[in-house]
């Protein structure tokens, strides 16, 4: 299998980890990295990848047949706008921001007429970032969302589903607003109750804590200025999420407060239902890093 | 060092840990262990531990000069009833349990007169249970919290924070009604919080989750039956943390629903804030199972 010229614009950790799989896979004749930085670019450079590194966005997408947006979501649409005047005709141009919906809105009409475009969500990562980050099996028997409308191009969804499955992902589609809410529910709401659930933690209990709650908490130690762009980029998904479960919560409290058999018994059945589902998730972690 | 004769009631994976590290360690000269059930004694002699066995608990305590109760919480009271008169005059009883205030409100009259008692907390374990999941290096470096109070008898503390750092343990001290705060912060509202986050999430998404929610959701695999006691036993603890954390997260969710930069930029704070608090915790779990 063979994706002709790559161009991937923001070599971060997923950018990076693109770039190196793609060259340890051997699906690209040729591959073009786009950074805005000097110093990402050097970065590059020194780990020896094989590519033609580049600040000119418009240089790097010039004769791909796939572009991967790489770079942090509220710089997506400018950069975009930018370059979409060098779009060889017919690529195929997808994104990995972790939010669709205001992706969508704002790439879809911007590309219309230049290339055929579709987001995608590849669910790998840490709470590290940049190319230090970076490794090539990072994609193995991760999730990829793939988000078709109905203004997909025919062709689009194929392709973006082939890329990602060659790259070792389980690949699933949802449209933008459905995927918006599942990932508010499965990964941005557990983002911010981490947060939470620290600051919630008098400091005199910090020196006792267990696994439980390093476990519970890990995720609260991603970096603050990609997490606000991610839940703002989302909020509104989030903000719901963040209203169901604190309904669940007040609800437990009133549980809690009563001392009585059958609230006790609700109890139990809220903590039986979720470790019934909770046991049907492996915690075998294929690809992604961890801290 | 050692501890004479000491017996474990209740050999389930914490009482059967401190089975398997008192041998290892050669802290004590006889180890006595009592279980109600047939099944749980059978264990134990198939694992080989040298100990003398039985199902009735005066027999296990009569010679004791350390006893550790390790039932669950709600039957403490009858098993000390049952065998308080067998106590030899100066022993130190002291219990496993992870509520402090209603263990100790319930022991500390019950054995005035018949032994040394003092609260203890391992915070070991895991989201397993039963001897089977015992281990003798479940103790080291993990946290013990020790709960005296004004009715502790002199010596009673001396001796089992020695008795707990003898295992490997982080000895720490605090009332029984600070540690059921700090517990419910740290380790009940954190479980209880899994379970909804579990719940919460539409079934659609669960084939998409990654490390992240896994992380998050760990210890909502804990058994329901374990699990409701603690809650129910802290139950006061365990609502007053809900009731904060539901403060929390309204206030989280209004500022997400505010398109405003000041918004954005409390937000911001509050994700920097939990990050740097979360890095200051070291990710090394020295001791504690893991699934």
């Amino acid at each position: 299998m063979n994706f002709g010229t790559v161009a991937i614009l923001g070599p971060g950790l997923i950018g990076g980890s693109l770039a190196l799989a793609l060259a340890e896979r051997s699906l690209v004749d040729r591959l073009t990295i786009y950074a805005r930085s000097p110093r990402a670019l050097d970065e590059i450079r020194l780990a020896g990848v094989n590519a033609e590194l580049g600040g000119n966005p418009s240089e790097a997408v010039r004769e791909a047949d796939v572009v991967v947006l790489c770079v942090p979501i509220e710089a997506m649409p400018a950069l975009m706008q930018e370059c979409r005047g060098a779009l060889k005709p017919g690529a195929l141009v997808t994104d990995v921001g972790s939010v669709k919906g205001s992706v969508d809105a704002a790439l879809a009409p911007l590309l219309a007429g230049h290339a055929l475009w579709i987001g995608s969500h590849p669910m790998a990562g840490s709470e590290q970032s940049g190319f230090v980050a970076a490794r090539p099996d990072l994609f193995e028997n991760a999730a990829v969302i793939v988000t078709p409308t109905a203004q997909t191009a025919p062709g689009a969804q194929a392709l973006a589903e082939k890329f990602w499955r060659a790259l070792g992902a389980r690949v699933f589609t949802l449209s933008p607003g459905k995927h918006d809410q599942t990932v508010a529910e499965i990964s941005h709401l557990p983002h911010l109750l981490a947060a939470l659930l620290v600051l919630n933690a008098d400091a005199a209990g910090l020196p006792l804590v267990g696994g439980g709650f390093r476990d519970s908490t890990r995720i609260a130690s991603g970096a603050p200025d990609l997490w606000i762009e991610i839940l703002s980029s989302n909020r509104t998904a989030v903000a719901d999420a963040c209203e169901n479960l604190a309904a669940l919560l007040v609800q437990v409290e009133g549980l809690l407060r009563q001392d009585a058999a059958a609230a006790k018994s609700e109890l139990f059945k809220i903590l039986q239902t979720a470790q019934s589902i909770r046991s049907q998730l492996t915690d075998q972690k294929p690809s992604a890093p961890r801290s």
